[in-house]
């Protein structure tokens, strides 16, 4: 038997602050860690014990992996990072408040960007110092693979590869394996995973800090449950 | 110019207790968790910016990392954990008082113990508790790598080969690289760097929490000091 866990990553700074929030690496608030820390003890009550992780380039989600880890003494697995796992990318978005976005260009247009699944939002002009080019850790990337403003479309059109080459067949080795990464980019995985259409997708929402634990065979959920009951949203059908 | 940071982790239970401590996995206490941090913003002052980090397998070590890192605002590089840069084995001596230790076995026998290069602890039966062989994070090690109790020769032995296969390297290829290691496995490191006899290495004293900034060419060092003076020992000659 294959376990996996999804971690979306604990309350962010701006998560309070109601801002677009995208590949901006904001911290985790108190309550935040504390989230990560209740999701390493329910993790370690239904007995999962991670033997690989894997993280996005982004402190929220790796600080949410390192304190879950910590309270399941599982600091020692070993962690791989990508940018693959980002956030969507909110491009022109990027730090602004969303009630203000609202009053600017309408909520009809607001809706439009944050629940359609293939619109774009406005895109960041390449000399934005928001750009990606202007942060060390992407140095290595392609300027031509680096988002600068994506849907949820393209989100899983880059998560789709690195889960493909180093996330499925991790999962075909069997174990117990662990995601900390971001509302939209584990809704990506849950497409993949769940085989959910477009249209459905923008439905589920996955809550912070809240370890979805999916049983599988090989890359095939058999049975998916959030660990805090009491924070659970509805979950796509198996099968 | 590539250089390197070597750094012992923060005070930890057991240092606070007097205990031999080796491969049991104490964490740190809130002062070596606060060393952790100010070792961060020491490296940030130093102008050192990590792209690779190492690890041992013992949470001590692998915490120091992680909070060192978030003080630098550099979560995101990729860290390798190794048990060969884990702290020296101290066999069947493991989890004993220092103080009660020389009580039952003379301040003479102890002595060699802490201070020999080369005379090893009493080894640990293979059916103590523990024995590294009940741990699951040692789980794929061959039976005949497992220490059971080291000498600091022992310990430089597993050190070396992981050290020339991995770090030396990401040495040649350049950069800013940390190591967040133990004051017996960063002795093993330091011989290695510095030409160092067996003699003299016992002599070297690394503080905890303290980086060890070491400019090189190569994998030759050329300058080092550590970025807390207050608290810095001596070092071995250079050249």
């Amino acid at each position: 038997m294959t376990r996996l866990v999804l971690l979306r990553h604990g309350q962010s700074l701006w998560n309070l602050e109601n801002r677009f929030t995208g590949w901006v690496d904001v911290d985790l608030t108190e309550q935040g860690e504390d989230q990560a820390r209740r999701a390493g003890a329910l993790m370690a009550e239904a007995g999962f014990a991670p033997d690989r992780a894997y993280a996005s380039y982004l402190k929220r989600a790796i600080k949410t992996l390192w304190l879950s880890l910590d309270a399941l003494d599982r600091a020692w697995i070993p962690v791989t990072k990508s940018w693959r796992l980002n956030e969507r990318h909110y491009g022109a978005l990027t730090g602004l408040n969303k009630a203000e976005t609202i009053d600017k260009h309408g909520e009809d247009q607001v809706r439009v960007w944050r629940r359609s699944f293939d619109t774009p939002p406005p895109l960041l002009d390449a000399n934005d110092d928001r750009h990606p080019r202007f942060d060390p850790r992407y140095a290595d990337l392609d300027p031509n693979t680096m988002p600068a403003g994506e849907s949820l479309k393209l989100t899983l059109d880059r998560v789709r590869p690195y889960f493909e080459a180093e996330i499925a067949p991790a999962l075909e080795d069997g174990g117990e394996i662990i995601i900390a990464a971001h509302g939209n980019s584990l809704r990506a995985i849950v497409m993949m995973l769940f085989n959910v259409s477009a249209d459905e997708i923008m439905k589920v929402e996955i809550p912070t800090g809240n370890p979805l634990l999916i049983d599988l065979e090989n890359t095939q959920p058999r049975q998916a449950r959030y660990l805090d009951t009491a924070r659970a949203t509805e979950l796509p059908a198996i099968g």
